[in-house]
C-alpha cells in the first residue's frame, strides 16, 4: 500500500512513499511541454505544463505514480483497493481513463482551484491502458502550497474532499480515516499528565508517553494516524535541507521493513519514497535499497521538449567511506 | 532515548539510535590497539583490542556510545534513568566506572563469554568522568556473533540478563519489556484470520492487519515491541548491502521525527543511526540531518597505533543530483 | 448513551441499557390493544397490537425507550446526537414524529418483515412531542427472532441496514461501527498462539489473552464491540432462568458505574437494563441501585383494556437476607 | 481468575469476583470464637476473632476464599499461578500451611498492622490440605479501612507491598501491575481535549472517550486497569445501599460472561461476587446465575459458638414480579 504527505515550510512540498512486494522498474520521468498527449476522450493535448515524477513507463505513456507540474500542482494516486469504482463512458462529460487522470489534471490545471474545476467535466472510466494492464484502483491527493483534497470514484459517485491533515493512505474511504482521527485526539507530542487517579503518583518513565495509544502497526488507517501524528506535530527548519530532511522522516514513520507485512506473493516493503518542492521542482527519492537521496530537478531538463526524460531510480546502495 | 539491536545474516550486525533534543558533536572513533587506557580503579592498558564507534571525546577519553572490537565484541549503552544505580568503591573487586566499561569490557574481552566472566570480579561504580560530566544512567547490551545479553546495574545489584530479542531500549527494566511481549504474542506480519465471530463476514481491508496491536509511539517499552516485531520477522539478502540496508529499516521503525516527542529543553529526534559489520568492523552510520550512509572502517586505520583516529559524523545532507 | 442487544436461545430475547446522569422517573408501561393512539400524520389507531416496555408517560402518551409487541417484534432508540436528522413533512408519505415510532410500528406490525413494508412509506418527522420535550436524535434497532435491522434518519435520507451482530450503540453510524469489527477479527475467547516469533517463547500468563486488543472505555465504539464480542461468543443453557441471566451479563460488559463517564451535569451510568423475552412478553429489569431482576409480564394484563398499565421501576435495592 | 477491590465510603468494603469455569459448591461460612483451629505448625487456637466469608468446606474445615473478620480486617486470596512458590518448613518460623493462612491471620490479628507484624514470623509452606487437594498457587490481598498490602510467596521470597490502588487481579506479579497504571495515566472520566493538532477540529462524538485506550479483555492485567480505574473515579453515595451498590457496579466492569474466555476445560465466568461490609459484618454476594444479592449477617449468628454455620450459594435467579 503507501502513504502521501503534504509538508509546507519556505516551500511547498509533497510526497508519498510506494508500498509494494517487488518493483515495476520505477523511473523519474519528466515531461516536458511539447510531449503530445492523445487521450482516448479527452483529445490531444500538444501543449500542456510539464511534470515530473516517478512513473511506469511500459510504451512511451508514462503512467505516472505521483508527479508535479511546472504551476506547482500535485497528485499521487494510491491504491483503494475494492472501493474504487469507475464509470462507463457519458456522452455529456469528459471521459477520463484512470491511467490518463494525472497527466490529464496535471497538464491542464495551476491549481487545486483549477482541478476542482475541471473535474466538475469529467467522468473516469474504467478503461484500461492496455490489455495487460487492467486499471489500477485508486484514489488521489491533489494538491498546492494552498490546499489539498482527496478524489475517490466509489459507488455512490466521484468525491471530492477536503483534506486539511495533507495525509492520504489507503482503505477505508477517506471520511472514515479522518473520523477516526477523533479517537486520538488525545495524544501529544508533550509528556501525559495524570489524570487516571490524583492519589496515585503515576508518572512517566520515559519520553513520548504523550504518544501511547498511536497504533504502529502497517495497516492503511493506522499509518494515516501515525503520518498524520508526525506531519501535524513537525517541527523543522525552514531551509531546502530541512525541510527535505523533515519530509522522509516523517514518511519514514511508516515504511515497511521487508518480512513485517505478508502479502500474496512476498513481503510488502517501501520500494520507494519520493519528496518533491513543489516550487523549484526538484524531485527526491530514495529507495528500499538506497537510503541516500537522489535527485532530479524538473528545470534542467529542456522543459521545450516532446520527449520524455527518463532516470531510473537508483537502487544501488550509495555509502561515503569516510576514511577511505 | 535510544534503541539498540542485533542482526545476523551472513556477517553479523550491531548498531543503535541515539535519541536527544541535540547533539554532542558525535564522533566515529577508532582506538588502535596501543592507545593508552588508564582506569582509575583496574589499572593501566598499554595494550587492548582494537575498537570502533560512535564516541563523544571531551578531552582525549573516548567515552562511547556504542563500540565493536577487533574481535566482532559489540556494546552500547543506552539511557536507565531512574533504575540504573552504581555502587561504591569496594575492596574486592575490580571497581570500574561507568564510562569506562565500554573500553575495559570491549579491550579486554572477545566475546560475549569472556565479558560475562570479566564482569563476575567487576564493581560499576558512580564516579564521574569529571565534575562536569555526571555519572550517566545506563544499561548495555552485549553482544557477539553468537549470543546476547543486558547488563543492569540497579538496587538490588548487577544483574545480567539473556536476550534473546536482539534488542534493547530504555525504562523499564529489561524483565519487564521482555515480559510484555507475551501479551503481543498474536501479532503477525500474516494477515489475521476471523476468530471473533463466524458468522460475520469479517476480513481484512488493508494489508498489515495482523499487526494491529503494536504499539506506534516513542516510548521506550512501545519501540522495544515495535524493534523486536521488526527484527524477529526481518526478511532480507545476507550480501553487505542487503543486510547494512534491511538493519536501517528495522531502526527505522522507531526513528524519532523531529516534533513527536517533547523533553525538557526541545524535541527528542534520533540524532544518528549506526550499524557496524562485527566481522569486518566497518562501521555505517546516518544522521538526522544526512539520510546517505557514511562509513567508518576499522582495518583501514592503522591499528598498531597509539592515537585515536576520529571522524566527525557528517551531517550535511548528501543529495546525488541525477540530471546535474 | 445506550447499548441494546439481540439474543436467541429457545426463545427470542431483546433488551438494552439505558446510560443517562439521571432518571426521568422510568416505568415499565403495558399498552393494551385498545388503548387509543392519534397520530399527528399517522390518524388514528383504535386497535392495534399490545406491547410492553420502558417508556416515559409525560402525559398520558406512552414514549418509549424500547419495546416489544405481542407478535414479538422489538424496537429500542438509541442517542444518536449529532447524526440524527428528521424530515419536514412530506405530502406523497405517511408523516411520523419521531416519538411516535415505537407505538406506530409496534401497534401494527408483527415482523421484521412488516416493518420494513411499513418503513416504505414512512417520513420520520422532527415534530416534538410537546414544546417542553424536543425530538431526541435517535436511531433504532428493531429486531424479531429471525432477523434485525437498524433504521437510521440521516442527512442523506432513511437508511435500513441490515444488523446480523445484533448490537446497537451510539455515534458513529451503524455502518462505520459494523466496518471497525474488521479491525478486532482476530480478536478470540480462546488463548492466542504464538505468532510474533517461534524463537521466542512467548506464553500467555493469564487466561483470556485472547482478547487482547478490545477495548475498555465507555465510549459508544468500545461498548459496540465489547457488546458484540460478548454476546456472538456466549455460552449459556437454553432455559428461561439461563437465557435471561446470561442476557444481563452480556449487557453487563457494558454498564456503566458511575464516576467513569462524566457528562456536563454529572456522571452518565446506566439507568437501568432491561430483558424482554419477546416470544413470553415478560419483560425483566434492573436499575443501578437494584440489581434485582424486577419483571413485568404482558399476558397478565388485560391485553383487551384501553388504559396504560403503568408499573414504576423499583430502585430499592432488594436483598435477601440467608439468616435473618 | 479473580479481582479483589476495597471501597471505602462510610463503611468500608470488601470483595472480590471468582472467576473459574465451574462451581465447587461455595458457602458463606461464619466461623464463631470457639470454633477450634488446629494448626499444622502453628499450634491450636481454642478462641479467636469470629470471621464471615465465602468458603469450601471439604472435611469440616473452612477453606476461605475470601473472608473479614469481626475486627475489619479483610483477606482474599486470588490465583496466582506459575509466581506462587511457598517454602520448606523452617525451625525459625511459624509454618503456615497456605490454606491456613486466611484463617490464622483473621483469627489473630485485628488490623493490617498486626498482620504485618504476624507475618514477620510467618513461613508460608506448601503443605496441602489433603492428598486430593494440592495447594493453590495464590498471592493475596489483605486490608483494612485504614490501608492495604498484597502479600506474595514468590522465588525470591515472602513480599509485601503497600496497595494504595485497593484492587488486585492475578498475574503477573504486583509490582508489574502497578507498574504498568503509568502507561493509563492519561486516561479520564472526563472527556478529552484536542492535543493531537490544534488546527483539525477534533472533538468527542460520544460520552466516554476519555477512557479510551483501557483495555477490555479478560486478561489479569486488563482486569486490574479497568478496576482500578472504576474504582478510583467511583462516585456514590454514603448509604449502605448506596456504598453495596456501587461495589457491584465497580467489579461489574470485570465480571466474565461465560463463553468469551475459554478455558482447558470450559469457559471461565464469575462464580460469585462479593461485597463484605467490614465494619458491620454484612456479607453481601450474588452469583452467576443469580444477580439478586443475598446476604448474611455475621452479628446475627452465635459468636460464641463452636460449630461453623454455612449458608450454600443461593444460586436460583430471584425474579421479583411486580404485576404477579
Amino acid at each position: 500500500m503507501c502513504t502521501a504527505a503534504t509538508y509546507l515550510t519556505n516551500h511547498f512540498y509533497f510526497g508519498r512513499t510506494l508500498d509494494l512486494h517487488f518493483s515495476y522498474g520505477e523511473e523519474v520521468v519528466i515531461t516536458p511541454r511539447n510531449f503530445p498527449f492523445s487521450f482516448y476522450g479527452a483529445g490531444e493535448r500538444k501543449r500542456h505544463y510539464a511534470m515530473i515524477g516517478t512513473a511506469f513507463v511500459p510504451d512511451g505513456f508514462p503512467l505516472y505514480y505521483d508527479a508535479v507540474n511546472e504551476k506547482g500542482l500535485c497528485m499521487a494516486g494510491l491504491n483503494f483497493v475494492g472501493n474504487a469504482r469507475y464509470f462507463p463512458d457519458r456522452a455529456d462529460r469528459c471521459n477520463v481513463a484512470q491511467y490518463e487522470l494525472i497527466p490529464f489534471l496535471l497538464g491542464d490545471c495551476a491549481s487545486v482551484a483549477e482541478a476542482k474545476k475541471a473535474l466538475k467535466t469529467v467522468n473516469v472510466t474504467a478503461r484500461p491502458y492496455s490489455s495487460d494492464l487492467h486499471a489500477a484502483e485508486l484514489h488521489w491527493l491533489i494538491a498546492d502550497k494552498k490546499e489539498a483534497f482527496v478524489l475517490e470514484c466509489v459507488e455512490e459517485g466521484m468525491k471530492i474532499y477536503e483534506n486539511p491533515v495533507g495525509v492520504l493512505a489507503n482503505n477505508p474511504p477517506f471520511p472514515m480515516q479522518t473520523f477516526r482521527l477523533n479517537d486520538y485526539m488525545r495524544l501529544s507530542p508533550k509528556q501525559p499528565r495524570n489524570a487516571f487517579c490524583k492519589k496515585l503518583g503515576l508518572k512517566p518513565y520515559s519520553l513520548g508517553m504523550g504518544g501511547i495509544g498511536l497504533p504502529g502497526d502497517l495497516s492503511s488507517p493506522s499509518r494515516f494516524v501515525r503520518t498524520a501524528f508526525a506531519r501535524l506535530n513537525s517541527v523543522s527548519g525552514t531551509s531546502e535541507e530541512e525541510s527535505v530532511s523533515q519530509f522522509f522522516h516523517v514518511l519514514g514513520a511508516v515504511e515497511q521493513p521487508r518480512g513485517c507485512n505478508e502479502a500474496e506473493d512476498g513481503y510488502e516493503y517501501t520500494v520507494y519514497t519520493s519528496c518533491c518542492n513543489a516550487d523549484t521542482g526538484v524531485y527526491y527519492y530514495s529507495t528500499y535499497e538506497n537510503r541516500c537521496l537522489t535527485a532530479v530537478d524538473l528545470r534542467r531538463a529542456d522543459l521545450q521538449g516532446a520527449a520524455l526524460f527518463r532516470y531510473p531510480h537508483v537502487r544501488r546502495q550509495n555509502v561515503i567511506l569516510q576514511n577511505g
